[in-house]
């Protein structure tokens, strides 16, 4: 891989980039990701996102699982090139491990974090069950 | 600070999280900043947003240079603890240092990222020249 474009991104020590993964449709942010070069490079050419999962160490085809795959529409870089916005389309309409719209699901009030998105499919549905 | 939200954060080792910054008006998707503890418990109780600044190792009031401020609508914590959604206002209409209404002005289009958004401002107007 010898894309140039490539080579503007300003990678962490690890060699990843932080993402933020948008829906086009709602301007939803539905959740931040990481990717290393071999990720973003898979992302723009499949035009499927494709992550670098931190805790399993490997490519993560973002629904390969689940089939929650997300088509992206628009790939951009930020001012200091050290993260990413990925726009996409998220196919079945959730984004989130937990069966939810998207991982942003709880907010602070007062002194508490709050879940204020429901659960649209079971994870055991999704992901199937023991 | 013995705030037991605050406890439930994943701080990196170098105890901080990546924050994603929307704008709640328009949906935009303005910055990707970070934040440590402290950062975090006085944008809550100050109701602006306060990053930290990894260049320069200090606390960064957004807008204290700039004017530029922040004014949070909600806050957001991801399904692992290890990302913050900010929903503010951002006071000025400009959120980038270039100028620019927000960070992620380069799009990716075929093998070269492209600038698509435009100066709203030079930024020896906003920070002053020498």
């Amino acid at each position: 891989m010898q894309k140039s474009w490539l080579n503007e991104v300003q990678w962490t020590a690890e060699g990843l980039i932080p993402v933020v993964t948008q829906e086009f449709s709602t301007g939803k942010v539905l959740m931040l990701a990481w990717m290393n070069r071999e990720a973003l490079a898979l992302t723009a050419q499949g035009g499927y996102a494709v992550y670098w999962s931190r805790s399993r160490r490997r490519l993560w085809r973002k629904g390969e699982e689940s089939g929650h795959r997300q088509k992206v529409r628009e790939i951009r870089l930020d001012c200091d090139n050290d993260a990413l916005l990925v726009l996409v389309e998220q196919e079945g309409g959730i984004a989130c491990h937990t069966g939810r719209h998207h991982c942003f699901f709880r907010r602070l009030e007062g002194d508490a974090w709050h879940t204020v998105e429901p659960v649209l499919r079971e994870p055991k549905e999704i992901y199937g069950g023991p």
